[in-house]
């Protein structure tokens, strides 16, 4: 591990009380450079923000403010947004022309084209200087641009475990990408910490259903990578599902292999030398799937192989923790790298199982 | 609903502390045309039923008796064999013999080629006469040929979802087979009322992960009727996973139309005159996809349909109880068509929501 | 089962859209002496039932229609009212006066003292004559006199769960009153089909939890039972947990026993003789202890004894399905009494397990 | 923090492969001063340990070893025992005498009175010298004599939770013994990770019952440590319940205050006092209740608490991992001031939420 800096970096966190501020908490609280100088928060400000996580009641003596771009400028050196899609982007540039790094964890920041970003999202984008100098928050595709960025835009859930899955594939040619077809399934954490019936114990447990199928706004942001790794536009089949379970995502990635002779154990050996300087990524020996509970509260993500002789078809299966490398311990992860410290501190790498 | 008739048919069970077992002795204990006469069982011989399960206690009152082919043919017209796989191939001849008619919840009569059967199952099979008088129990494909059976061959729960998922595709030509992609999902009480480490709680709890990948056992049952809908050899990649739930079947289905130009709407239309005549399943209307719990304890089947402009996909979603429609209350449909009755007598149609 | 009355009786459900409301909507389109001829909400009205609940797709075909008491006065023979605490009690006496019979699921007309309901349920009642007809929907307790009533109070599921394992012990003054300590856990359907942060599976899953510790509004309902089963007023201790599950309530019941001699066996025979003629009440034989799913669906109640010689007290399982037997199904079987039908006419008695 | 030894402590586990072993495993391999040189297991002897825990790939490189006592002295100097009962006091006294200092997570050192021993656990005990110097690892109440023991017998899941709860009542002589119910509830770890039919995800998830009841084998544990406390022998009624989810336990204890007049805000200020030098118990503010989910993964105890005028009771709740205060991470703790180092060391404090 490389050294720890003395002094350390003040950091604030916009949008502290949902999932995704709780996790950066956690995680910050304990990272061994951090000084947490701030938490913000509109609806939740004044408050102990161990009235909102009472489990942390001894452990966090902080308080939630209201989000004042100039205060939290004058008083943090990198700048974490955790908020619904569409505010970044208003606060981002400020932030950085008052010399912040900003790491947004929203969608914000993270198309070249913002065209796309409004076709999807919506709104009414004038901050292309801003957005063009963002960098795609996936440190095992991009590490070498993160570590110069001051704005990342750090990836959704789903195009983490997903991409991870794919990139050795579109990245070698080994697959047709036309015949993508990625059936993704995530706890309900990732609906956010936001009252909806939908999202209730009683509904969603002992359940299981697809949604957005064909239209989640997931899709553009895996083929926008794709396409960068084929050179070539990639459309994909993504299907999100709603599991019966707190966290996790896995993604069951099919796609026709160019060469049919190929077997696992040569994808094996294709993936462990992609990912050789990813610690973060642990491709499974022959025969061993992911479960999703061996990435909880961890940054790793886990991949497992097979071939399909018969139909001539790759079967990827990548899990993740959707709050952590799908979310918050990513964007630490970006932090490290950007800050020029060890790409792992701080970062928890073994769940207590089971 | 057609009368009931006066003279109630005698049927045994043979495996009744299974879980298709206690799904069979639930249905027929209170089915209009039963008497239920005889469940059988080797480990739990002796046993009274209410020992195994408490929770019919006033309820039930019969006891587990050896399996003994010569009384169970002197005591009922039909027998549902729930039992493993590679047992009901040696008590079926000698039960039609003796003049029974035959349900078997296994795998031993779904194949029309015993060669299939023993490359995926083992055994050593030297009932060919028997096997070829075996009707595939689907009754949304095979109705008329059930009614007049003598031999059943109770489908797979995977087979049941993923096949009345895919059969209006296949028998209308609409979707290019070899593109067929299947991605299962199941809840844990598939796995039978057997004690294994995976299958505890706290194993298998927030948890998810795929297993038999390209090499399940189902995978053949499905592209023999896949292949009998299309009349051309048909290879499918089924992918079945393991989710933290009790009971239920999602299969997700993605295929390429060969008209792109199909929409929703042609979708739903085709699939509403398919199943017109089906009263157990159930096509959704517009943009709704189905929930697994809307069909617990019921013997329906949920399709959602959404097609993919952009791809050229459609993609369909199947939702049934693995262990009623997947298992124990299909048998039952099939033991109605096969004894003149209505189809439906004595199947539960309403689920207990939430 | 007696004879089901040529003519069907027309029911109407005001407040349909909740959980309350859907049992009633599944239990009554099933029952065979039942027309359901209404279903009213305010927030709902003017929506397809199965908009709300999918799953009912081709099984109801009802819309919610607006609350207009002389409409459903004019439509309906008896009325259930399903609705937050607090409204029933404006609307009962004229559907009375309508002559209407009305069965209220909430706590509006539980209470002989209406000083007691509003000091734990505030509002300002004056609807003493009617309050004084009502009578408590516990058939176990009082089937004679919901035999007569025109009005029911239904009991609240914690209530229900804690007086049907209490009642025994209080009427044969087998126990001291005051050491009665009832520690209930209940699933968190308890809660409604309200969108709260709390009750979400992301928060509520793979946790537990006491809530309203020494002043949850069950405990005076519950007293005020024991009170008349003693003739003395009675204080009790009551708990209620919230499970990590859907559905299901146990009533853990601790109390000193007035002869330490007493053992399990005798208090065995004293409740099979107390329900001897209480179908939905399984007392369960020695050592076995209730699982509450084993009445999931169902309207039963099953009771599992314990004695300690040690501590001389009796501890007491009682476990329901709280929506069913502690909710809707209960009003159903005080509704077969009020009609003269069979006590358990339409009501489910056997889970699907598991 | 105090230092860290330059020198690491050589520690050895024998009984691996359960979940406690897992858990020690995990916590050792990330302990500041810990050099994990040894697991043993005699099943699983001869396995990479990531073929029994695959999530551990890339971060744990041990083989499981036969267990022979000869080669665990000569490696480890500090052993610990996470076997089933009755093992342990077969292994103690010779690795004692070869120098090594012993933890034993099972039931085979709690106890002051080995007559005790094995009238609830059986076996033939001739270890009585052994057992004599063993001390209860409740750091709470025994961190003196921790510091300077050899051996220490690890409590029990149930009886942490309780004992916590409970000690400062009975230490201050606050609350009648005599009335003392525990109501106590687990998740299903806590069975091991034993294949049982009752404890698979189907059978256990979405249901709840009592088992053990006034006989399981925590009883007598809490016992001994409650008449410790009131210098004079106290039976208490405690009852366990299966609770569907996989860690935590929340032990419901009501007593009877000496003092009716005793307010929840004075109980606070006494448990504030009794806990205020133990970093690991947290004494909730005013009005909040623990969840079970706060200390997921953590070695931290929440005790809530209240008092109900109405009855005189006071009624504290104490919430628990079970596989981590509950078992392994109050064994390092105890192994921490063992060794002279910091309580707390390696101890993970904040859960990952939710």
């Amino acid at each position: 591990m490389s050294e720890i800096p003395v002094e350390k970096i003040s950091v604030g966190i916009v949008g502290a009380s949902g999932y995704g501020g709780v996790q950066l908490v956690r995680l910050l609280t304990e990272h061994p450079a951090v000084d947490l100088t701030y938490l913000g928060g509109d609806s939740s400000a004044g408050q102990d923000y161990t009235e909102i996580y009472p489990h942390l009641v001894g452990r966090v003596d902080l308080n939630v403010e209201p989000v004042d771009l100039e205060v939290i400028a004058s008083r943090c050196q990198v700048v974490f947004l955790s908020l619904p899609n569409g505010l970044a982007y208003n606060m981002a540039p400020l932030l950085l022309e008052k010399g912040c790094k900003v790491l947004d964890l929203s969608a914000d920041y993270r198309f070249d084209n913002l065209d796309t970003y409004q076709a999807w999202y919506g709104g009414d984008r004038h901050d292309h200087g801003t957005a063009a100098q963002a960098v795609y928050g996936l440190p095992e595709l991009f590490r070498d641009q993160i570590r110069t960025a001051r704005l990342i835009g750090c990836p959704g859930c789903y195009p983490t475990a997903s991409l991870l899955g794919i990139a050795p594939l579109l990245k070698q040619g080994l697959a047709q990408p036309e015949t993508l077809v990625i059936d993704a399934k995530s706890g309900t954490s990732g609906g956010g910490r936001v009252a909806k019936t939908g999202m209730l114990l009683a509904e969603a447990s002992n359940s299981l259903a697809a949604y957005g199928v064909a239209r989640h706004r997931h899709t553009p942001e895996i083929e926008q990578i794709c396409s960068h790794l084929t050179r070539n536009e990639v459309l994909v089949q993504f299907t999100p599902h709603l599991i019966p379970m707190v966290r996790g995502i896995l993604s069951t990635i099919y796609a026709t292999l160019r060469d049919p002779g190929l077997v696992r154990d040569d994808l094996l050996t294709i993936y462990g030398a992609f990912y050789r300087s990813s610690p973060w990524v642990t491709v499974l020996p022959n025969g061993i799937y992911p479960q999703t509970k061996w990435a909880w509260g961890t940054n790793r993500c886990f991949l497992g192989l097979e071939t399909d002789p018969r139909t001539g078809r790759v079967i990827v299966m990548s899990a993740i923790d959707n709050l952590m490398k799908g979310q918050a311990s990513q964007a630490v992860q970006c932090f490290n790298l950007m800050m020029g410290l060890d790409e792992s501190l701080g970062l928890p790498a073994v769940t207590f199982y089971p």
